[in-house]
């Protein structure tokens, strides 16, 4: 298979990406690369490889671009142009640490919505204590929501978790403010009732507070909700790291205790890392289009690389068109 | 001035709340509590004290019970007494650390909202990293909300935090996904707008993550979001403080470290404690209703009745009341 990949994009580009780029291609021999960037900036990093090719572009999608205008606008922008590869099928799959707002419009632009998708989602793993993770959905690719679209997350979040991260019947829960049946404002009351007649493993209302217990597999929430819950976690458990690391730094005695805790210390943020669990999937699009995070290393790209291999091998945007499909028969 | 307080609601009662109110009566000399209950069950823990009166009661209302009829149908419960002393006059403001829905539904229907209010909040204070805290409202009185509603909230908000947390001008944030003023849903978009022409400090946009760092002194959000965003900080708090006791557990080298670090991890535990900030009060009903947390233990009831006493001392009904007259009438 093909993946095409920006060279330029997120923080620590092109050398996280260039250096993710050989890690995989050293451990998944199934897979071509076709890496668009800066040739100059690039080359510092770059090793020959008989399955990486290395296309020249001449612009750069920069964070700080208006993310609906900033793929049509620059149209030798490496983004542009990993989107177009998997449009004009050269790839079967793209992959960006860039712009998230660009890519998202930029996938919605050039690859396209799936026949049937009223509204592709942005879905990603979070971490969960046991280390299972769970996947969860929209975390913001629309701000607003119906009811059908919650159950259309439902079913991709479905597929893909079965697919892609191979559970059986992965568990779907709807994100809500309690987990009686009829608790919730008139969106999720609605979904509710969708979940509940759909042919997916719906459990029922999950809430916030259990997410990183592994209450569920797949979580479905509208974008602005999924915002928010993810921030939420992010920033507490930002801010209670640095609340540690202070407490660590308090004293000498305390610094003595940070040395007997270093290795637990090590695996608790281990579990909290985003970086083993692949990056953001826009579901919907007629290709995978996937977004690492901005501030990826080697080994964050390394496995959104791997995440965009196996959502390829297991023709995962195929099973969500005919899923979609015989849903709209019905 | 009076207060009345529910002696049989909440996880530790009646024995946190006798001594809450013991502690209370101790150092408020300004008030006199009604302290509602069975007798017998209040009576192990009680002293006698020239300004609390007890009122025998027969009935409780039970966390199980429906929070549209608890207080209906038990007319002579604890709860229900409460609401019925501030509705009559004979108390200032009512207090219970029982069911949280039969509190709110019981206040709309015996206490009644202010004149011009829509819908009533639940407001409360949540810890931050320097140790300040911001109020955030509505948490969940009403899932679904206008534009018009959250305008009505930060007026509430905005009052509350300038006389009873003695801030200045608070600074009024809106919560949404992002900080740039057109981003979020429908919702937010709209009530954007009504802020900004308001009176009060709107300082824009204000994000989930940024929360714990003292972003805004008063955060409004519909209540869907705000239970969500309450429950994702409070879930993510408590994983992490289990996965470091557990780290703190795994070996006589970490057990070590943990006696070191004992001070320092007691100080950050007591930064994120609800405890020393009151109780959550319903915002928008004719007398103040507070609900302090089901697990209270005795220093928590004394801070919610301090912070009953404080809406008392400064009027903030009153206040409010005329404030949204005025926003009437414009």
């Amino acid at each position: 298979m093909k993946l095409a990949i920006d060279g330029m994009g997120g923080d620590n580009a092109p050398k996280a990406i260039v250096e993710g780029v050989l890690l995989a291609l050293e451990d998944f021999p199934n897979i071509e690369i076709q890496l668009y960037g800066k040739q100059q900036e690039l080359q510092p990093f770059l090793k020959e490889h008989a399955r990486l090719e290395v296309i020249h572009c001449e612009e750069i999608v920069e964070p700080e671009d208006d993310p609906a205008r900033a793929v049509r606008r620059k149209k030798d922008s490496s983004m542009t142009k990993i989107l177009e590869a998997v449009t004009e099928g050269n790839a079967d799959a793209c992959l960006s640490a860039g712009n998230t707002g660009a890519l998202m419009a930029g996938g919605l632009f050039k690859v396209g919505r799936i026949e049937g998708v009223a509204r592709p989602a942005l879905a990603t793993t979070l971490p969960t204590i046991d280390g299972k993770g769970f996947l969860m959905l929209d975390l913001g690719a629309n701000a607003d929501a119906k009811p059908e679209n919650l159950l259309q997350y439902a079913i991709m979040g479905y597929i893909y978790a079965k697919k892609v991260r191979g559970i059986d019947n992965p568990r779907v829960g709807l994100l809500n403010i309690g987990t009686e049946d009829k608790k919730g404002n008139d969106l999720t009351k609605q979904a509710f009732l969708l979940l509940k007649e759909s042919n997916i493993n719906f459990i029922g209302n999950v809430e916030a507070r259990d997410l990183l217990d592994n209450v569920a597999d797949v979580v479905v929430t509208d974008g602005f909700t999924g915002n928010m819950v993810l921030k939420s976690i992010e920033g507490t458990a930002g801010s209670m790291m640095s609340m540690l690391k202070e407490a660590f730094m308090a004293s000498a005695k305390t610094k003595i205790g940070a040395v007997l805790m270093k290795n637990e210390l090590k695996k608790l943020k281990g579990k909290l890392d985003y970086s083993e669990h692949g990056g953001a999937a826009l579901f919907g699009l007629k290709a995978p289009v996937i977004k690492a995070h901005g501030s990826s290393n080697a080994r964050a790209i390394y496995s959104a690389i791997r995440q965009a291999s196996i959502m390829v091998e297991h023709n995962v945007t195929d099973i969500i068109t005919q899923t979609i499909a015989e849903n709209q028969e019905q």
